[in-house]
């Protein structure tokens, strides 16, 4: 999708989507947390955070990545991944972004590494996959896409930090020949 | 929190919650699926799905479950569990929830299940968790929390699918000794 990426901007909730009455933001009752409250109509506008679902995809020794054709991080590489959509699952969505980005079709294996971020209210989580041909090419949010060696990653223009601790993750795990799941929070940058 | 949880109602999308235009559901320019768009200011409301996040908290050979004080499935036994919110990592909505709704404390284990809910835009995940002591209760959205052996679980009380499914995970693996990561989607009823 042709949506901004990592981090996602959000609207400004200033109207109830529901009404078009003004909103404000407070603790409804039985509720710790201030949200955004329509007191016309009485809807409630919870936000949370979103999933971006991708895959690591491999041919033998190398990895699949992506060149990014979009902003943020023109320019630099990625592994394919975006928005979880509505009515799929966390599966077909990875699929499905290695499909739209790398125009590439995978068979998934296990979930790999499921990182949170909490300041931007995202949540990354990325499949390890095996390549299933070498049919494939840029999608229209990339500009290139290509197999790696590790000794080729371009690590000083990896696009995302979670892109970045995922690859350096599988190929420590690679060369211990076990590959567990990787659970981890991320701080904002100083 | 005290939002209906499981499926959860979402507010209708009539304007734009930025400037209170009337939105229309169309594809935008290089996007693939129709989302709610402000023609006057240009804002894209997306909507992705939400995770609900818990834990299986364990006392010895005994799993702990909150029975609901709240819709849906008022009176059923559930995990501790709820919507993660902003600003929050994974593992510490974990922590929140049991907190919040069985007034417990415990230290997590490993990423448990994590299961798609397509139709109502869910992803449902659980951690395993040791419970660090008895001193447990139940919160406001609970109506009373306990600590069940397999054999006494109430399982034509459990109150959603994703919850009967890790359980019946947890004590399998509990038999096989090995406790791996379980990735699935649930299709709705018939």
């Amino acid at each position: 999708m042709a949506r901004l990426e990592f981090p996602a901007m959000e609207p400004a909730v200033n109207f109830c989507c529901t009404c078009a009455a003004p909103v404000s933001l407070r603790v409804p009752a039985g509720d710790t947390l201030p949200r955004y409250v329509c007191d016309a109509c009485g809807a409630i506008h919870y936000r949370n955070p979103r999933l971006v679902v991708g895959a690591l995809p491999v041919w033998q020794d190398r990895v699949l990545l992506c060149r990014r054709a979009i902003e943020p991080r023109l320019g630099c590489w990625t592994l394919p991944a975006g928005f979880m959509e509505n009515q799929e699952s966390v599966a077909a969505a990875a699929e499905r972004e290695t499909r739209e980005e790398a125009r590439a079709r995978i068979a998934l294996d296990e979930m790999y590494t499921m990182i949170s971020v909490p300041h931007i209210n995202q949540v990354h989580v990325i499949y390890r996959a095996r390549l299933l041909d070498l049919d494939f090419g840029p999608g229209e949010e990339s500009l290139e896409v290509a197999l790696f060696e590790e000794a080729a990653i371009p690590w000083d223009e990896i696009a995302f930090r979670t892109v970045a601790m995922t690859l350096r993750h599988f190929f420590a795990d690679r060369a211990r020949g076990s590959f567990g799941l990787h659970t981890e929070a991320l701080a904002p940058l100083p």
